[in-house]
């Protein structure tokens, strides 16, 4: 299925998409050193914790790779350095230090089968076996956002409007996206949507992001403000929203980007099903309900200034990055494994079991 | 009642605050030429249409009090000439052309009267009398506005947070505001508030105007963005919401600033009262409720740019400049007669026969 692609293994090297000159300019960068891959990290060249978690696993394999290094224990050495490098990119998203553990775990299991055998031969094996490690990751979370696009695509409806909120999709998490996987899926399916996008202050991933990942595949679209949501939910004959998560509690409470909870009850009071779509990691069975999930209080200076520019007086302002969205508002949660339906205290604990046994990738975004 | 002037009527000439350039700049212009006043409306030094109303009267009074005419009959024609170049200023503010009916009237009246006596004398009373009736029209919508702020004021909490939308402020009104007046009456009163004040997409009314306004009153607040109202609506403890409106219907149904018609869903669903504070001539008795209310749909440019900058894709995007709440979200309507409260098909009615004797000034907002 084609879509945007912000990360890509190639025989060249590790290419990136430079999501930070998006939409004004489309620019790739191709890494053959990982000490250069892990700074486009840490600059938010790519962002979005799935895809996140790609580029590491990728940079690890990378570093691996171009490994000078004629033992096993130089190896051994510079693997440590080379994940030490990439931990220190982003402090919070989860898939990043879940990639490199991974990553870890293989090079340990192959090592130790190393162990056995001789030489060259065997490092070369090693490096082999890590890159397709990082491609196999990279296909696990393209097979999860399939997955999800295809059980949430029978809830889009099949001609009309649905909305989506800030930046779930290709460019988050490096196979179709999540909410805007569900879109693509039923738009390849032959729905005829239209969808609405709101910009999605302050960082604007729905004008920058969004909006264009839905423009490079001819999926038509509108681009609205924040503040214009209840508008269109009222007035716009809205058939559907589908949003990603940052994490979902134990009884289906979601935290997702701020501006998710108003869409919620404007979608509940104007009769539209509210749907949520997001990997099973994103599941958090520790936390019972919404009033524990943390939320996250970014800088001010994200509110006062704009592209730099500063579009406020020196005041007090408030900044936080997500909102909890009871679980009362959500008409079904989509996951690879299947879409649980209210009530999801029950509903999701199928997944409970499975996801302990079989950690995947986590939330979308970063 | 200490607040922030817009425009003011002087021995040197009618002084404007130059609103394009707050907040980074304070700069005030003060106008001997009627023209270059003109000029001055049009190009949006001045905005908000009772503001506006404001300074078109003051715009007549300027003209005739500088017009070189030695006859009722030269100066009949320059009058003329004045009030058709402020007419062309702006093409919606409804204030603006009834400000310069109003001048005309005044001057028609005046002009009858001189036709009975003599010469220069005749003229100068004329033109004094001119001024003095602009004068009038600024006092009548401060007395307005604190009159709207004395009933508004005992709906705020005694402490506590209150949320605003957009800018119904002194900026807007030339008086001390409608909903900030409320919020300022309120304090000088003794209210402990903090005011939350969404930014305003896209136009940013919010944060270069409302917040600038309080800071300059030091009447605390927090700036957020317009999607972070549900947010602090469901967890920030909120008192009450004050907002301004552009139009009401027969019924209550309030058009006002897009992002209103959420703000007041949010506020419902968490408990939180939901007050219009508006003039009586913003009620719209030929309008039997809000679906009839037609919403002005603006240039989708002042979406997908900010400062200049282009912050989206060239994507299709939309601009509807207003929504409309539903009556039964709204607790109060505060108007300078009095105070609505439901159900306002009745209770409005009052107003009805009094707006009709006496118009005032029109809506809140350019």
């Amino acid at each position: 299925m084609s879509h945007v692609e912000p990360i890509r293994w190639t025989n060249e090297g590790v290419v990136l998409l430079d999501q930070r000159r998006l939409p004004g300019e489309v620019v790739y960068h191709t890494y053959t050193n990982y000490r250069e891959l892990a700074r486009a990290i840490k600059e938010m060249e790519i962002r979005g914790a799935p895809a996140i978690g790609v580029a590491a696993a990728m940079g690890v394999a990378l570093g691996a790779q171009h490994s000078g290094a004629r033992t096993l224990e130089e190896l051994r050495g510079e693997f440590a350095t080379i994940c030490e490098t990439l931990a220190t990119t982003r402090p919070t998203a989860v898939n990043l230090f879940w990639a490199i553990a991974r990553m870890k775990q293989r090079f340990a299991d192959l090592a130790a089968d190393a162990q056995k055998s001789e030489g060259v031969q065997a490092l070369e094996r090693i490096r082999t076996r890590l890159v397709a490690e990082a491609q196999q990751v990279h296909e696990e979370r393209r097979a999860a956002d399939e997955a999800i696009g295809r059980f949430g695509a029978e809830f889009m409806p099949t001609s009309g409007r649905v909305m989506t909120h800030c930046n779930a999709g290709a460019l988050a998490t490096g196979g179709i996206g999540t909410a805007l996987g569900v879109i693509r899926m039923a738009v390849e399916q032959g729905h005829k949507l239209e969808v609405f996008v709101p910009e999605t202050r302050p960082y604007l991933q729905g004008s920058r992001l969004t909006a264009w990942e839905l423009q490079q595949e001819g999926i038509p679209l509108t681009l609205i403000t924040d503040n214009m949501v209840g508008h269109f939910m009222k007035t716009g004959h809205m058939g559907a929203v589908v949003v990603g998560a940052d994490r979902i509690a134990a009884n289906g409470d979601t935290a997702n980007k701020i501006g998710t909870y108003p869409m919620a009850i404007l979608a509940h009071e104007n009769g539209v099903p509210f749907y949520v779509a997001a990997p099973v990691s994103t599941l958090d069975f520790a936390i019972p309900s919404g009033e524990h999930i943390p939320i996250e209080e970014r800088s001010p200076e994200e509110i006062t200034h704009m592209s730099g520019v500063r579009v406020a007086p020196d005041v007090h302002a408030a900044h936080p990055a997500f909102d909890v969205t009871p679980a009362r508002l959500i008409a079904a949660i989509i996951t690879e494994r299947g879409v649980a339906r209210p009530p999801f205290v029950e509903s999701l604990r199928k997944f409970a079991t499975e996801s302990e046994s079989k950690p995947l990738s986590a939330p979308v975004k970063s």
